[in-house]
C-alpha cells in the first residue's frame, strides 16, 4: 500500500529516518563512553525500543510503570522509571516488575524511599536508586547537593533499595559543578556515585562536556519534532513522524481546514512560540494559526499556490510526544511504502 | 470501593452532576421547543449519549465517522456529523452507517456535495445534508447566504441527498440576521429550510432569542470544565468530571508537583487564559503553573496550607474534552462510591 493511500489523519514513521536518528544518537554516545538509555516516552513502541537496544543502548527509560510493563511484557530487561512511585497500587506493580526485569527507580524525597523500601522488603525484591536532583530545571528533585546525600544516605541504610547514583533532566549551566558537589558529599559517607543520568534531547550533545556524567536519557530525537528543528537538535529531513492531513473545507481564498485538530496533531506548543501549531511540508509558507478539537486553521495568504478540497499534506509537529499519544497506531514506511501499522502499545498508560 | 481508592492519574464522573447538567439543558430546550442533539465529543460514552435521549435528546451529534460508528453499534439513532466527509474510504463508511441508522451530515463546498452524493447513489443510500455556514466564527462553512443557496440547490438536484437544512457553530451576533437572508434566499427556489441547527456551550442559553433556529447541538455542558465556569455556562459544583491526582513531590515550601500532566490533562487552555492549566478545587488559590508530560507543576505561595506527598487532589480541567480524550477509562461514581467503570468507546476515532 502506498503511503498516500491511508486515510486520514493519521501517524506516520519514515523507519529510514528513525534508523538514521538512532545511529546519529548512539554513535554520539559510543564516541564519548556515554550510556544510551532512550526514553520511550515518545514512540511508545516495543518495536522502536528494540532497534535502540540493538544499536546499543543500554537499556529504556520510562515515565510510568504502565509504560515499564509494555516494554517487559516485550521482553526488554533493564528499564530505568524517572517518576516518583507513590502510593500502594504502584507499589504492588513495582515489585511485581523488579522480580522479572532489571528495575532502577528515582526518588526525591524521604517519603517516596520509605514507601519504596517497604514494599520491596515485603516482596523480598530489590531495585537501584537514583537520587533525582533539581540542577536548575525547577520541576521535582531534591534542591541542593547536601539534600542528595541524605537521601542516598536512607536509600542505602534501607532493605530493599541499592544506590546507585544521580539523575536530573534536561542539563542545565551548573550542573556539571551540582554534581560534583553532590558526588564529594557522598564520598565522604563512602557512597559511590556510579551512573549520573541526564535527559533530554536539545541538549543530548553537550552531555560530554559535563565532567561525570555516564547516562543519556533522551527520547525525542528518535522522531524529531518542529521543536528540535528550532532547537536544532534533528534536522527537517530526519524528521521521522508526520501527521498525515487532508484537506476538507477552503472557505476563503486563504483560509483551508485540515482535519488534523488538537485530537490528533495536539494544541501542546512545545518550544515554537511563533510560526503556528506544527509546520505543513509541502506548504512551508502556511501557518496552522488556530486548532479546534478536529480542524487545523491554515492561513495560505504567504503561500505561493492555493490548495483544493482533498488535498492531502503531511504536518510535522510542534511536540512529537504529546502528539503520538493521542493515535492509537502508528503507520510505518520506507520510500512512501507501507511496511507496517504498529498498535501504540504504551500509548495512555497514564499509571 | 471509596473514590478515594482510585490509582491517579484518573478521570471521575460525578453521575449526578451529569444529570443535573442533562436535565438543565434538556429543560431549556423544551421550554423553548428546541430538538437537543447533544455533542457526544465531550463525554465519547454510549452510556451517557442513552442517557442525554432517554431525558428527550433528538439524536446525538458526532465529529468523525468513527464516533458515529460506536454510537450505532450502541443501538443510537439519529446521528448528525458535523464535520466535512472527504475521501473513499469514510464515504464507504459513510455510506454502511447510512444502511443501518438515521444520518445526517453538513457540507460546504460542492466538492464535499458531489462526493457524498455520488457514494451514496452508487450504495443505493441516502442521508439528510444541512448547510455549513460561517455566520461568524471564521472556521469552515460558506461564508455568504447566496453561497448556501448555491449549494442547497445543487444537493436538492443530485441524489443521495437531502437538503434539510442550515448549520453553525457557535452563536456569534448576526447569526439570525444570516439565517433569515439565507432562508429567504432558500424560498425563492422553493427550498425549505425545516432544521436550523446551532452548536456550542458557551452561547446554548440564548439560542432561543435567535429566530429560526431549531436545534441545539452542544457537548460540554455535560460534564463542565473550568471554560465553563469561567463563561457562566455551568458552575463549579456542577462540573461533574475532575482529574484525580496525587501530590508526588514537593521540591520546595511553595511548590508541589502532581502526576497529572499533559498527558493526562492536556495542555489546552479552553478560554482560561490566565491562572494556569486547571482548577485544584482542594487548593483554590493555587495555581497549576506549568505541564510537563508527566508531571504538573503547582505554585502553592498563595495556599492557606502545605501539601505533603501522599495527598489527594482533584482537578476541574481547562478544556474537559481534550482531557476525555487522553483517557481509556472513566471511573463513575455517586456520592464518592465508584459504581462504575467505563471504556471511553469513542476515543481515538480520529477518522
Amino acid at each position: 500500500m502506498k503511503l498516500g493511500a491511508i486515510d486520514t489523519p493519521a501517524l506516520a514513521v519514515d523507519l529510514a529516518a528513525v534508523e538514521r536518528n538512532i545511529t546519529r544518537m548512539q554513535g554520539y554516545c559510543n564516541e564519548h563512553g556515554l550510556a544510551l538509555r532512550p526514553h520511550i516516552k515518545t514512540h511508545k513502541l516495543p518495536q522502536l525500543a528494540k532497534l535502540q537496544l540493538q544499536a546499543g543502548a543500554r537499556g529504556v527509560t520510562c515515565q510510568k510503570i504502565g509504560e515499564a510493563e509494555v516494554m517487559a511484557d516485550a521482553g526488554i530487561d533493564d528499564i530505568l522509571i524517572t517518576f516518583p512511585i507513590v502510593g500502594e497500587q504502584k507499589l504492588a506493580r513495582l515489585t511485581q516488575l523488579a522480580a522479572r526485569r532489571r528495575v532502577s527507580v528515582v526518588a526525591d524525597s524521604e517519603l517516596v524511599i520509605q514507601g519504596l523500601s517497604r514494599a520491596l522488603e515485603a516482596a523480598d525484591a530489590s531495585v537501584d536508586l537514583l537520587v533525582e536532583c533539581d540542577t536548575g530545571q525547577g520541576r521535582a528533585g531534591v534542591q541542593a547537593p547536601q539534600d542528595a546525600r541524605r537521601l542516598a544516605r536512607l536509600a542505602e541504610l534501607l532493605p530493599g533499595l541499592e544506590f546507585v547514583g544521580l539523575m536530573t533532566h534536561p542539563l542545565p549551566d551548573g550542573c556539571g559543578d551540582w554534581f560534583e558537589r553532590a558526588t564529594a558529599l557522598l564520598a565522604e559517607d563512602g557512597l559511590v556515585t556510579d551512573r549520573i543520568s541526564v535527559g533530554g534531547t536539545p541538549t543530548a550533545h553537550r552531555v560530554h562536556s559535563v565532567a561525570g556524567v555516564t547516562e543519556l536519557r533522551a527520547g525525542t530525537y528518535v522522531y524529531g519534532d518542529r521543536s528540535c528543528i528550532a532547537n536544532g537538535s534533528v534536522a527537517e529531513e530526519d524528521c521521522a513522524l508526520r501527521v498525515h492531513a487532508t484537506v476538507v473545507s477552503t472557505p476563503t481564498a486563504t483560509r483551508a481546514v485540515l482535519d488534523c485538530g488538537s485530537k490528533s496533531l495536539s494544541s501542546d506548543p512545545g518550544v515554537v512560540r511563533e510560526g503556528g501549531f506544527g509546520l505543513i511540508v509541502e506548504l512551508p509558507e502556511a501557518t496552522i494559526y488556530e486548532l479546534h478539537e478536529e480542524h487545523a486553521l491554515v492561513d495560505l495568504s504567504a503561500c505561493p499556490r492555493s490548495v483544493s478540497i482533498g488535498d492531502r499534506v503531511t504536518v510535522i509537529p510542534n511536540h512529537v510526544c504529546v502528539t503520538v499519544n493521542l493515535h492509537d497506531e502508528v503507520v510505518v514506511h520506507r520510500d512512501a511504502e507501507v511496511v507496517e501499522r504498529w498498535p501504540i502499545a504504551a500509548r495512555g498508560r497514564l499509571r
